[in-house]
């Protein structure tokens, strides 16, 4: 995997990035959306509901969101992100039970935020997380036993998704449950076309994302309730939001 | 002014940005968010009642919506675009009364949509129309004597706000209007740090792009209203969009 030589505002750029996600995370809401992480931990518990709830993993977790939320009903949960900043933030979260950003309002003016576990109702799971670096293509052995695996906002900026989808079964107790979540925004930068699992003509017919999910996952899982599209606000400045829909499907791993 | 070298994908992605700009001006609405350069061309001529209405320039036209709008009730309008593309399919929608082009759905699946200024009821605005290619930082003479100017969505793209902003007053009449909407949001591929109008600090204070405004503008203008933040919606895929508020100021020019 090459990756693009640092850019001269890489710094300055990842740390933005950074605040935009403690806030996407633990920060406020907008345009009435309510907090993505949490609403997909919902989802994925009530999806749980009378089976085991050992262990869950969070992969993409970025700032850590969904974990604290997933420890609610979880014995333990970790959480894997390839990006180091992200996983630095969401130990610190655990371990501190805060963590304090720059928010961008206007240029380079910004404003700082103060988060706190307490007031999300979540510092009795802080204990019960755990946060890894890692790539999503190239997990280590060590992960797996779950009941549950939370994908969120991560197949279209993997670099080979078929490879993850075509392995994750592996790390899935029988009966344990995918959910993926996903707005299908597929970008050469992050996933070569030839690697995109839909969203393309096959055999002249448009074949989605959606598609491709299905082919992909059926020898290992059962999808056990329509797909449901919730939407999630990131904040850039004071004036410039992100505002999307993610395609969230539960899929239920098959006996072996 | 350098300009990068052009990207592998630039044609794809310079006519998935058309038909992005293409929507956003004659196509659907999303989030309840009424269409933008027709809300600020309301808010434009509202501002004008009881003003002479003869010539108006629309300059950061793109697709050209706001040109037409304001043609309901201007004798002449004149839109400007940096973007030959976009120049392009405003005069063709002038020309030919309507314009097709392939929206994104899903990765590179795409549907295709007519759009046509009868059914947006302004089909006898397309004889007061006329589109150019033009710099804002560096207009051509003979666009003058305006009794509006709109500036939608431009300020923050421009590599000299600041040399536009000193100069507009000559092109526009006595007592005519500037409107800029602006989201005020500075990049610096778009704009030298050093070129920003504001949105940082000065003297130890913040330094927002509306006190910029305010001191650039002063000496040949006065602020008739309140700013006012209106949101628009751009829409990149079926499931992802920019949900952005840019706020709206109107300016009358003193007399000379």
């Amino acid at each position: 995997m090459t990756r693009p030589a640092p850019q001269p505002h890489a710094y300055y750029e990842s740390n933005r990035l950074l605040a935009e996600y403690a806030e996407f995370h633990f920060g406020d809401t907008w345009y009435g959306v309510e907090n993505f992480p949490k609403a997909l931990a919902e989802r994925a518990l009530a999806a749980m509901a009378g089976k085991p709830r050992g262990k869950a993993l969070d992969l993409g977790c970025a700032c850590g969101r969904a974990s604290f939320e997933l420890a609610k009903q979880f014995d333990e949960v970790e959480g894997i992100d390839f990006s180091a900043n992200f996983v630095h933030l969401a130990s610190e979260m655990a371990r501190q039970g805060s963590v304090r950003y720059p928010l961008t309002e206007e240029g380079e003016l910004t404003s700082e935020r103060t988060r706190s576990l307490k007031d999300m109702g979540l510092d009795a799971c802080a204990s019960k997380v755990s946060f890894y670096q890692g790539d999503a293509c190239n997990l280590e052995g060590r992960f797996t036993d779950y009941d549950l695996v939370l994908a969120a906002n991560l197949i279209d900026r993997l670099y080979k998704p078929r490879l993850f989808l075509n392995n994750i079964h592996q790390r899935i107790n029988d009966a344990g449950i995918l959910l993926i979540a996903s707005p299908y925004t597929w970008m050469e930068e992050h996933t070569p076309k030839d690697e995109w699992i839909g969203g393309f003509q096959k055999d002249g017919e448009d074949y989605t994302t959606l598609d491709g999910l299905k082919e992909i996952l059926s020898p290992n899982f059962r999808l056990i309730q329509a797909p449901e599209k919730v939407p999630f606000v990131i904040r850039e400045t004071q004036h410039k939001f992100q505002h999307t829909l993610s395609e969230v499907t539960l899929w239920e791993r098959l006996p072996r």
